[in-house]
């Protein structure tokens, strides 16, 4: 399905299922708004779900793999190489995302959007969605061509839907990309019109001398290249990246499709942004895992006006603060369905 | 065991099986420290257990429940009744820690610490360890005999010891007791010296004149009491509850024997103190899992040195956070024994 059709197709939550939701949380054996968050997060899902008994049985997390050309200025700790290893890593199942989506009972789905170099995949359960071999050097001219920016949205909306077609019930966004906390802070200097100072973090782990060097990289590449706030594809196309955009497909589509979509940090949430620019009502199905330690991060949240659920100092990306918070969203479901009532309990009602 | 012998046995974290842990992080295929508070949870895991690779598999919440004489001040927004009430609810397996113990893979035990009425219960699980029928008004004198408060402790003790010998590897404390915020906000009070006003809140939802009619009560029973801030049990005995000490009780036991334990809200939060003022070494051995909502709750966890895990605006007590914070703390686990190394996956290092 085509972007424009996707936007039209994202609806506002079912107020009848969260009425059903809501009415239900108040007879149920505790004092009624005492799950809090968990109380209010149900009745959402109920919404988006169009159901007033939500399940989230089946969990996927799409990890969207990119090269960023922006690397060649030194703003990442980590040598761009590990991009391409760390997809092999996902592919075996070593790296934190495969342990935390064990735990949930989550699939990976592991995409190539544009790693600098063709992936030697003996698994063969590599998504390969490239949409170059890497982006272009943000900080000399636009990271990539308009048609770019949109095939990578494209790419996220076929692989959501493909996903959901398969009985996904709740996806979530993982990222891996050397470099690509410069986009992502550049993205939403962008989008919100901030400086480059208030949004910019350590990545990976930049020192100072590394900080100052991609602040001056990303306030270049803003320079240069102009991005338009009004414009999220121009956003996209001039300072983001081949993962960002494929993220932001699959929080559309997700949408699209009633399904709630849950966003990992910092790069996830640059991703929202831009699909929140490109269709406001996104929002509704979006669930924050959690606040990141990367600078900039709790501002972008709150330009999105969402509250994360998780507050643990991650930084690591891949998906591993959504796959945390897939309990808590499951949770929730479970709280509406198999909690009894103060009736079939019998338990007193507030005196 | 008797509780000197108890809280002579606690001993310091093991810092060899720490120091394993921490190495291994740095090797783990992710920049070090980037899995924040989990990567530190895992390296205390390591040292409560001395075991650099600590398993969480037999997970086991402990629920106590007990009724308050100082409930006739009409302190709380339900009938004294629903606390057995509640009991039966628990043992049929439809109250939210049932729920949330179900997906988390924990049993759930019941206690009768000294509910009002003898509970029928069919099951067959409720373990009985009656203190009493209920504490007394501790508006009008003790809440109860220094003999029933060493008792609280000494049950809390043998169940605790009972459940790690069948194999439980981590703990949880819940708790259920009409007027047990009450009891829990005095307790605060006296240990930490600070005004009834700075630490009593609304606990299951009390209006502006309950909440009033609390503080109230509250600084008679400190009044007529005067419990001495400097010896825990006679503030267990002055302003507590039978589940408050058997809850200390598990803590004390949890922490000698070597098992993490995870701290609850409000109420468990004030046995916690009650522990680590009877013996400090305690406080190594606890996860505080959430920050409630309750009025003084954040306040009790820093007097305790304990940061939460979770931030969700829950008030239910039973040990719902706690059950939360279990998949955190085996995630954290599961990070140090499944993650691949640099070196296995052939991932580059910082460079």
């Amino acid at each position: 399905m085509q972007l424009e059709e996707i936007v039209k197709r994202i609806r506002p939550l079912d107020e009848s299922a969260m009425q059903s939701a809501r009415d239900r949380q108040k007879i149920l054996t505790k004092p009624a708004g005492s799950l809090g968050r968990l109380e209010e997060l149900s009745i959402q899902l109920a919404g988006m779900t169009a159901n007033p008994f939500p399940s989230l049985e089946r969990k996927v997390v799409i990890v969207m793999a990119a090269d960023h050309g922006v690397t060649v200025e030194g703003v990442s700790a980590y040598p761009a190489e590990v991009t391409s290893q760390m997809v092999l890593n996902f592919l075996r199942g070593g790296a934190a995302i495969n342990v935390l989506a064990r735990q949930a009972g989550a699939r990976v789905v592991v995409v190539d959007m544009g790693v600098a170099v063709e992936i030697d995949d003996e698994s063969g359960k590599l998504i390969r969605r490239r949409v170059g071999a890497g982006t272009m050097n943000q900080a000399q001219g636009p990271a990539m061509r308009r048609e770019q920016a949109l095939a990578s949205i494209q790419s996220g909306i076929e692989i959501a839907e493909s996903e959901i077609s398969q009985g996904a019930d709740i996806l979530a966004t993982g990222d891996m990309g050397i470099g690509n906390t410069t986009a992502s802070a550049a993205v939403a200097c962008a989008l919100m019109k901030q400086s480059p100072e208030s949004v910019t973090g350590r990545g990976t782990g930049v020192d100072d001398d590394g900080l100052k060097r991609k602040i001056h990289v990303i306030t270049r590449a803003l320079k240069i290249n102009k991005p338009n706030a009004e414009d999220a594809l121009d956003v996209l196309e001039k300072v983001g990246g081949f993962e960002i955009g494929g993220l932001a497909g699959v929080m559309l589509a997700s949408a699209a499709n009633r399904k709630p979509v849950v966003i990992d940090g910092f790069i996830s949430t640059a991703a929202a942004m831009i699909a929140a620019a490109l269709a406001p009502a996104v929002h509704d199905y979006m669930i924050a895992a959690h606040v990141s330690q990367e600078r900039g991060h709790a501002m972008m949240l709150e330009w999105l006006g969402l509250k994360p659920l998780l507050d643990l100092n991650l930084r690591l990306g891949e998906g591993t603060g959504a796959a945390l918070a897939f309990h808590l969203a499951e949770a929730s479901t479970k709280i509406l369905k198999e909690m009894a009532t103060f009736g079939e309990a019998g338990v007193s009602e507030k005196g």
